[in-house]
């Protein structure tokens, strides 16, 4: 089978709850070095051999990510 | 200031509800080619030059990862 891995942010501008949340907590727990956290998605997917960057594009377009307020990047991550 | 990134992931053999209702879905959609989603989580966190590794690994510890569900890898992203 093929492995991809897709790394999930939120576009610039837009607010990220859970990084902002960390950031915050972090600082609180005296990690005063901390300057900022923004938290996405790490997905890895594994799907037939010979499946097609495109595809996984496609999927990321229709459910893994929402493009209107998230981008992300597509790794191929070989053979497994 | 530095960067870093961390990969944070289930734990081999604990349930990954996310993954696992992207997978059923996708294969809904049509991807029968679909064989398997994982997700987790990808963070980005900004500290001030020279903060060391062991420092990210005790905030990973203490709050970015649930230790006894999930594993992590940090991976230095450099000078931003």
């Amino acid at each position: 089978m093929a492995r991809f891995e897709i790394y999930v942010t939120y576009r610039k501008g837009i607010f990220d709850p859970p990084g902002a949340t960390a950031e915050r907590a972090l600082q609180n727990l005296g990690y005063a070095e901390v300057e900022q956290v923004k938290i996405g998605k790490y997905i890895q997917l594994e799907v037939a051999d010979g499946t097609p960057e495109a595809r996984v594009r496609e999927m990321c377009d229709r459910l893994l990510a929402n493009p209107v307020i998230e981008d992300y990047r597509i790794e191929t991550a070989g053979e497994a």
